[in-house]
């Protein structure tokens, strides 16, 4: 198989499961995609990420492209070599980095030219540079450069950028097909933008639709509009969406944001959120957040849920993690982050299940339930 | 088996293997024990410490006196529940971390009493102290209280300092054979001191086996004195241990000062440096040294050695352990480490092996060969 191909296999109200073929493997949707940044998901062998349930995992392209550059790793075999992960990958188009972390950008209708955060090297991202790139890494799902328009923004700034984004979808797409490195079955996602604005978002996904891509992305949220906002900007833009088409919720979310966008009909997330909150000692679980920091876990001797499949949250006492934590100890970072990329595939794996059973009402209602408890199995 | 002892399987000129025996395990000498200082050797599984062929960790009293504390690890079921290492732990006394460590340290014959260097806490360490903490912890093999004497020392101080450390021994002794939270099988070492003085560590091994120890680690090395005076001290220390008793060589070492010991008679050795070089991007092989954060390995898709049985050594790039080392990801310690501990542990194994077909000798010039090679396989 070497096509790229979504298989949509039930709905239950607008939530939607099915399979997304690639050339490197069957991604299961709802999916979560653990974030890779630099080639590794932070603190995880690619073994445990696979293990968890992950069937993909994002790459970013604005940190890859300034180390150890775009070409070195096609040198090297492309990103799956690198960084030992044989099976599908989501590269970002890097403009959303660009915009939060480098120096000195000046945007221009050709593109955006800019300072590595890292060592001040100037770099020039255009969307026929960022397609080039992610077909140097050997992504799997590529994305469109575009802009990420800031929240809040007057509706005639989100206008003015959403149509940027969509010219950029264009070149993306017009560059995606010519593309020397591009290898067969790899797919194009473009980026649905118009902050939260109806009559923008309609408009940017009409204009992507009349394109063409392999699926949609929906981005410009989660950038501080809060989740009632970005819940009500799902509810007016997956409608105007392919049915027949993946949907990917950018940077998004909480464990709660996944199981009500899922609800909108989202079918694919990213977030740094388990393996961030994992450094820092937080965890996620069924019944909501645990802070390994908080002094009331330095005498507990329970696995944080005896009945997980997860090793780390099975095999080590609530004392050891806090007093790694507390230590700063890297086994503590990865231990959390551990307990977090599995919970969420767990989730991911859960909603799917639900869905093809007709039960995804009823799982969202025990799923709020159990996350109100605010802890697993109290003391 | 509820006791601990030891078995002599063979010896090759002065170098020795053979078993020592535990309740919880057996410890194949000669054995080099991973450091996990705070209950945690850093950046690994324990798992992946036992799977690499270590048999023994090693614990610093001083560490987890302050964190979490003794009657805290106690109340948890142990060091050995805590850290989910159910094998044999050896633990320090604590001496050695105080004087390098803590603060507005005072001395005294009945003890010292100090700061920690983390919030500035007052404790006191006497030898009755720490083999209690010792006890809690659950330590299999416990170090008598002693004074390191720092190098360069006078014949003088040398000597003052040796018989504090022997009294201390006395006293050690005392409380460890009537410490309530002594169970069977616990033992305990004497600690040779005596500087680099032939005179002194024949005075204080006289001293300790008249008192009787369970095995006699030899205490005051590495700390400056250099590789020469290190041998040269061990050239005259192991002659006069007790044939039928475990000899500890403290916090050695580099792979050339294992292999150099065990040809002077040493059984046993822990050191840091696996797991700090390994957080610093250096890795140990058979063909010496590898520094991943030299630009050299840039480009290199080679894996570190092909040939290894450590999935860190085979299955990643060298290329991409530069990466994250350079990036300073957490994967670039965890799997830098990795290699390291499964490189000692094999190390050790080789040794053991040769020694038992009284092939020690050539092991240890085609050791001295191979890690003249500088790089292993250069391109």
């Amino acid at each position: 198989m070497s096509a790229f191909s979504f298989d949509l296999h039930a709905t239950d109200g607008r939530a939607r499961t099915g399979v997304i073929h690639t050339p490197r493997g069957d991604i299961r949707t709802p999916a979560f995609m653990p974030v890779g940044t630099a080639g590794t998901v932070k603190a995880m062998y690619s073994g445990q990420v696979r293990e968890a349930g992950a069937d993909i995992i994002l790459g970013n392209t604005y940190h890859l492209m300034l180390r150890p550059g775009a070409e070195q790793v096609h040198e090297l075999g492309g990103l799956h070599t690198f960084a030992n992960w044989p099976h599908p990958i989501l590269t970002d188009s890097g403009g959303f980095q660009v915009m939060s972390l480098s120096r000195l950008r000046r945007m221009s209708e050709q593109g955006v030219t800019f300072q590595s955060h890292i060592d001040g090297s100037r770099h020039f991202l255009s969307p026929e540079r960022s397609i080039e790139i992610q077909c140097l890494l050997g992504s799997d799902i590529q994305m469109q450069l575009d802009e990420c328009t800031p929240f809040p923004a007057t509706e005639q700034e989100a206008e003015v950028s959403m149509r940027l984004s969509l010219r950029w979808a264009k070149r993306s797409k017009d560059a995606f097909e010519t593309q020397p490195h591009r290898t067969p079955g790899m797919a194009l996602f473009g980026i649905v933008q118009g902050s939260v604005s109806e009559r923008l978002r309609a408009e940017s996904a009409k204009g992507l639709i009349d394109i063409g891509f392999d699926g949609y992305s929906i981005g410009g949220l989660a950038v501080g509009e809060g989740q009632a906002e970005m819940l009500r900007v799902l509810d007016f833009t997956t409608p105007v969406l392919p049915m027949d088409r993946p949907r990917y919720l950018m940077g998004v979310g909480t464990p709660d944001d996944l199981v009500e966008s899922v609800a909108r009909g989202v079918d694919m997330f990213d977030c740094v959120m388990p393996t961030r909150s994992g450094r820092h000692g937080q965890a996620f679980t069924r019944y909501g957040r645990v802070n390994f920091k908080n002094a009331r876990h330095a005498a507990d001797p329970r696995p944080l849920d005896a009945q997980s499949a997860c090793p780390a949250a099975r095999d080590y006492s609530r004392a050891y993690l806090h007093h790694l934590v507390r230590c700063e100890e890297m086994l503590g970072a990865m231990l959390v982050s551990w307990i977090n990329i599995h919970y969420y595939q767990t989730l991911m794996a859960e909603m799917r299940a639900a869905i093809a059973a007709g039960a995804f009402a009823a799982f969202r209602e025990k799923f709020k339930a159990d996350q109100a408890r605010g802890d697993i199995d109290p003391l």
